[in-house]
């Protein structure tokens, strides 16, 4: 029997604590997954997202397959042999990237025809092919192909791209065969409650062992997603975990956990880094800002991360002014950490019965803070 | 009495091994000092450095003075309190970078104008100025401002920049008043070993707690530096530490070791690092290279760094072709390692009185892996 399990562990409202059991360790939930787009987390090593307490990594189908390709990964063990990284992993489907960075894409029934961003090389991409190169990575977590129509795509492309990934799901569910391996389905229909709500019941018929929600994060208005999240809580099975894809800010985290959600990923906290963007416990701060220039205070004198106990805000001004690497390094580390640390957070107020009330406090402090501690 | 020392404690030929002992902790030596251009070593940090057993790091006066500024710097509480960095710091004259990256430079005996590199705004470095920046940066150790002719420069303009280099010594000495600083001269001279003997008998005439090297590694070949390192090795006092300049490779830091030399700074290890070139113990190894594509193994079997510790070629390279700054930051890692651990493979072979040996079988190594391992 493979080594997977998912266990509700506690409830508090509708936000949930549970436990994801995976061949490669335990995963507390709710958990936000810091993304290794390439097979390792921009600008951070290993050993310190394993220091700061992530504990699974998402990394993109679309280019490991592209780069350095999947049967090379496959050689070198996967990519955990590949990267080092020995916690569990999750790949996304290729559907989302392929929509979002490929040029002369072809979309019909059999999949998605495309050219390479980096080389121009002709490619396709389709349930088994997606399932193909999934296996070969050999991450913990593997996703159905799905069809990610833009966010301001009219009804009738919706709710076809929506039935297309419920026939891809079938097929992607029947090419996959490694059961070291969990695929979970993609819920798709924009922010439609009833394209929606058909898609999980269709998804639900063919049966996974997990949910995710995509095509959210995509330029929708906030309530449209909070509609949808409220909307899928009591239609997605209880005792299976939720995975809302790319999502988000900090208040989008709170505010799903608060619906039911377990899983994140975003390429927020270390994009937002590389860019002089730090979240605090105190609202978000531009490093860039002349404000900081001789400021000796940590970015967020509240926060315990290796940056902030080690660096101020004049001095990663400073490096992030003349382009050292090691500003998006420091600003990486200090941006994930914040959301790891405000998980733990989320986690611990909901064992304790207490969610709403941190939920409260933290937006309340977080609004406070808007222009910057 | 300001806590700085310098002793000789083991010798083995020409070679010495010594202890300097600074306000901020004691360094060994022959040392190898990493060179945080902008006050931090490019994509590697401090913490790693210090894991590494990096004891002093070369910070430049030039880029510090226009960017962030050496008086807000002094107001941050120095280089130390700026950059975290708690050991010691050395700090060079300006000199030779003014004269390889400013823009418009106009030389005479006040000094160089020059404009920044950065914004075109004027400046002025001179001996009396480059003082008052490395008085405001507030190394441990700091260097006479000198004038650094190009490699190629006909004997009679070297002559001219001797002299006005020892000029510029005496007004570099008289103007420094920190007593928490040591205030080193450095000898120019080209190869011509008569300028040389001149210069360093002028800037012994003035006293200096130590010497450094300049003007060497600037396109001259090897045999012209190992000339010029063995005419002063008699010259230069024995109980004063001596510093060798902007050098060089693993090769050149074993011979002129082996020519008396206590102190060096390169940029090498970490720029050849993030143009994927390794540092091993047999020899240099480009990532790039297709046969690493699929190649299992540490980028140095015999090392023992965080990087070969953990990844392997196949990994580093895909990351590098990536363009992912993980790439620079695990090579810089292991090219600093590399270099450090080599420093001190070298002292415990000076303190064994087996330097000898030690030299001729890691130059051989070196040599048979000239195609890399």
């Amino acid at each position: 029997m493979a080594p997977f399990s998912f266990d509700v562990l506690a409830r508090d409202g509708r936000a949930r604590g549970g436990l994801l059991r995976t061949p490669h360790g335990e995963v507390e939930t709710p958990v936000f997954m810091p993304v290794g787009t390439a097979g390792a987390v921009k600008a951070v090593l290993h050993r310190d997202l394993r220091e700061m307490g992530a504990r699974i990594l998402l990394a993109n189908t679309y280019h490991l397959m592209l780069r350095p390709g999947d049967e090379l990964v496959a050689r070198l063990g996967g990519l955990h042999g590949f990267t080092g990284w020995d916690g569990p992993f999750l790949t996304d489907s290729g559907g989302y990237q392929v929509f979002s960075l490929a040029a002369l894409r072809r979309l019909d029934e059999e999949g998605v025809r495309f050219q390479s961003h980096i080389d121009g090389t002709a490619h396709l991409l389709s349930p088994e092919r997606s399932m193909q190169v999934q296996q070969n990575l050999g991450a913990d977590v593997a996703m159905a192909f799905d069809e990610c129509p833009p966010g301001d795509a009219p009804r009738d492309v919706v709710a076809e791209a929506t039935s297309r990934t419920t026939r891809w799901a079938r097929r992607s569910r029947d090419a996959h065969r490694r059961e070291d391996q969990w695929l979970f389905g993609i819920v798709q229909g924009g922010i439609h409650l009833d394209l929606r709500e058909a898609s999980a019941r269709e998804l639900l018929a063919i049966g996974f062992p997990g949910y995710a929600i995509g095509g959210l994060s995509v330029g929708e208005p906030k309530e449209g997603r909070d509609r949808v999240l409220e909307h899928l809580d009591p239609v997605l099975p209880e005792d299976k975990p939720r995975y809302l894809m790319g999502v988000g800010t900090p208040e989008d985290l709170v505010d799903s956990v608060a619906r039911g959600v377990d899983m994140f990923d975003c390429v927020l906290p270390t994009r937002n880094a590389r860019n002089g963007q730090l979240f605090t416990s105190q609202g978000r701060l531009a490093i860039r800002n002349a404000r900081y220039k001789e400021d000796p205070r940590p970015p967020d004198p509240a926060c315990g991360c290796p940056t902030c106990r080690t660096v101020s805000r004049a001095y990663l001004r400073h490096l992030h002014l003349a382009n050292e690497m090691g500003a998006a390094t420091l600003m990486s580390l200090h941006n994930l950490f914040y959301y790891l640390d405000m998980m733990r957070a989320m986690r611990q107020s909901i064992r304790l019965c207490r969610f709403a009330e941190w939920r409260r406090d933290t937006l309340r402090r977080l609004a406070d803070g808007q222009d910057g501690p």
